[in-house]
């Protein structure tokens, strides 16, 4: 197959950028769909990233106290309408199981969307004195969300995350530890995918269904949309009196916790496929990349070219994520499309005159530049590389965000500037949510958050024109 | 709190073994109910103890080239009906989701018991020729079992497992991976949770729904019933030729692969508690042990005592699991007591006496022995003793498997072996079901398996008298 050939399967990513992304989840190996709506399988090439993603988190969370704990999938009907703004929120996008070991259930059970109920139901039957606070507690499970319009990793029914849940004596404590945790996922999501964020608060809006305050790390796609990337959630004691998390303080006077909850998901897979990728497919930045380097021979049928490419792949294998692709239906250049197609950040080539002169080439996928080398060299080269192309993504895609980010002072220039631009728009709000809805309504972008950082642009609010009170991040998103 | 009132709370281990686990459970901090019946909640404690089984074997898969992927939980119900025996097998206790985003659905959906048919149906879509064979995935993920009669750990409706599903060009081929990973279940089950098994082949009455043979690796308790601790299947094209897993082979023709599946759960644990504990609670092999060491200041208020019991605690830290209670509101003798019960392999006590003379005292959980030594051989010893403590334990179980292990030649023989010692009763059989189950009706007992090692012990069925077949290891089970 021709790189020509080759490269027409997957829909060019200036035309229809979610069909490039369709094709690239697909055709990479990553996941597929399953007979039922909504509901995709992860392959193990996209099933490793998950997983090096769990690995960075769990070990972050880990530092800070966070311990593992599993809770039921199921919680009773009574649950999901204990508290008022939650069970608005989420109740028209739950399943129901209404039927187990051959009969009826008296009362239905729903698959959890999220947590918090059961969490504050366990933590009220745990928790007794101020002793023992805070309780920071975490797990990673599948959850479900019954959502019309369905996308493969970005929005599919059933989705993989950690949901971490913490309460604390002091509402000071909570609110700090919900702050911490939205630094964790910058951290992960800056350093891990290379992806540059944005933070700050949600809008009364667009907050979780039962928050008292969100947070969130906002992340520019390539063709100028946002994906919310995680959120933490200051819940204070919307869920915890409720359900009765009570304990006794230090005074011995009884007091509900102060709650926090946080949340990333396999959406992050998502965020880093189309911050990243481009007309030859997946570009994965090193760090969270299942194979680091990829060395494929040229030649391999001729002697001492398997042997040498084995050597190196065992010599690189002692430090890196490597592979060598051996496949013996497939051309060189076959392999060179397929693997830059699955995104590897560097490919080593390697012929019978490469070898005889101790030589061989590598190229970089973020740049595809050709390095040729001593193979003495080839270690330290490619950790040199692989640090390299970490940060040169990172700076790419930090270009981007500041080549999408514009300004609006009236509902003309956000307009233009969508159309022109797409992007993130920096404009004033007045704090009501008639006026946010109103720039949903017209332009389809809504509110990403009120950023922790960034001066006002104006003095008025961006649609209504009244005293301006925020400075807002808006955008089109995933 | 005094050590009589402490163990009070644990019913007694002789007495009511089956109250006895249920309280290790619930006052070890492992698990608790949640309100629905058959659901539980892992707590920090035990979910870690499930995080090191999952890490040991996590890298035994992926050491014989296993790929982790996540498949969905929900399948259709027509995926059940694929499999004629599985049906029978799982229709009556799965659970049925019939509504979601406010909509009965077209078709049921059923919650995974087990992911056969999901595994297949993605195998038929993503196999194409005999180059790409085997493929060898995993998943970890939960499961969902309507049991009517439900036990924390042991038997709960939704559980937590590893599923692999591999399939192959040859039959050779897929049995010969169903044993090498039911030895990955025996290597997990004695050198980490120092238990010695028993490996063998299931009967035609025990094996899995949809299996054309099941081997099975069967462990046995304190009280002398037995637990199957994981087993692995040959599912040869029972499941891919429905599902249509089909392949080229070398000579171009079509043909159906090889299949196999294996699995292992939480009720590790559950087999951990019961074959180790005692009448002071919990006993864990180090190897598995969430906190290896732990130490107890004495006089924790006396000048200098916390500071070296916090030197003492960094440098045991870099090396092993350990950790120190410094809680102010207990006494040191609640402490003694409180980590006991939580089994926690060694207990180093220091006071201001011992700091004085530059020593320590070591508890041993296994024996309840105490060692004076030196502050400077802490780390040296603890190592030793963990490496010791492991052994022993696995010893300890071993000898209780000698001594439960007994022969019968007749069905008197068989009652009495099982009245006087519970435990293995090896007896022979002659391979019909009915004999099988009139053992099972009369005595309570089930065939555990025909074991791959062990000569007959007479040359009639134990039942009927007539020609004997197999012998067959025989036990009550949980």
């Amino acid at each position: 197959m021709s790189e020509k050939e080759f490269v027409k399967d997957i829909t060019n990513i200036e035309t229809d950028f979610a069909q490039w992304f369709t094709d690239i989840v697909i055709k990479a190996d990553l996941c597929d769909y399953s007979d039922v709506k909504g509901f995709i399988a992860y392959k193990p090439y996209g099933y490793a990233i998950w997983e090096n993603i769990q690995k960075y988190e769990d070990a972050e969370f880990k530092k800070r106290g966070v311990q593992n704990i599993a809770l039921p999938m199921l919680m009773p009907e009574h649950y999901l309408t204990t508290e008022k703004e939650h069970v608005e929120g989420f109740a028209p996008e739950v399943a129901w199981v209404t039927q187990g070991g051959g009969k009826e259930l008296e009362e239905r059970l729903y698959i959890r969307p999220t947590s918090e109920p059961i969490f504050c139901r366990m933590f009220a039957k745990w928790l007794k004195s101020w002793r023992e606070l805070p309780l920071k507690y975490n797990q990673w499970c599948n959850v479900l969300r019954w959502e019309k319009e369905t996308r493969p990793i970005l929005r599919s029914r059933e989705f993989y995350w950690q949901e971490g849940h913490t309460i604390h004596a002091t509402e000071e404590e909570a609110r700090a530890m919900t702050l911490e945790m939205l630094d964790v996922y910058a951290d992960t999501i800056e350093n891990l995918l290379a992806i540059p964020v944005l933070k700050g608060q949600k809008t009364n809006l667009e907050k979780f269904a039962g928050a008292v305050d969100t947070y969130t790390v906002e992340t520019l796609m390539h063709d100028g949309r946002a994906i919310q990337a995680g959120t933490s959630h200051y819940l204070g004691q919307n869920f915890t009196k409720p359900f009765g998390v009570k304990f006794q303080n230090k005074d011995g006077k009884e007091e509900y916790a102060y709650h926090t909850s946080w949340g990333s998901s396999t959406r992050l897979i998502g965020a880093m496929i189309m911050a990243h990728g481009d007309n030859r497919g997946l570009k994965l930045p090193p760090k969270v990349a299942p194979i680091q380097v990829v060395i494929v021979p040229i030649q391999q049928k001729k002697e001492g070219v398997l042997d040498k490419a084995n050597e190196i792949y065992n010599s690189l294998s002692e430090k890196f994520r490597a592979k060598l692709d051996d496949r013996e239906q497939y051309s060189p250049g076959y392999k060179f499309n397929d693997w830059e197609m699955r995104g590897v950040p560097i490919r080593v080539e390697m012929g019978p005159r490469d070898i005889e002169n101790g030589k061989c080439v590598l190229v970089r996928r973020d740049t595809l530049e050709k390095i040729e080398i001593s193979l003495d060299e080839i270690a330290p080269t490619v950790e040199k590389l692989l640090s390299e192309i970490q940060t040169n993504m990172y700076d790419m895609c930090l270009n981007t965000v500041h080549e999408k980010t514009t300004v609006a002072h009236n509902m003309e220039e956000f307009e233009q500037n969508l159309k022109d631009n797409q992007g993130f728009i920096k404009a004033m709000w007045c704090g009501n949510d008639e006026c946010e809805d109103h720039i949903h309504e017209v332009t389809g972008a809504k509110s990403r958050c009120i950023p922790f950082e960034g001066e006002a642009v104006d003095n008025k609010c961006v649609v209504c024109g009244k005293e301006a009170k925020h400075l807002v991040i808006w955008a089109r998103q995933y």
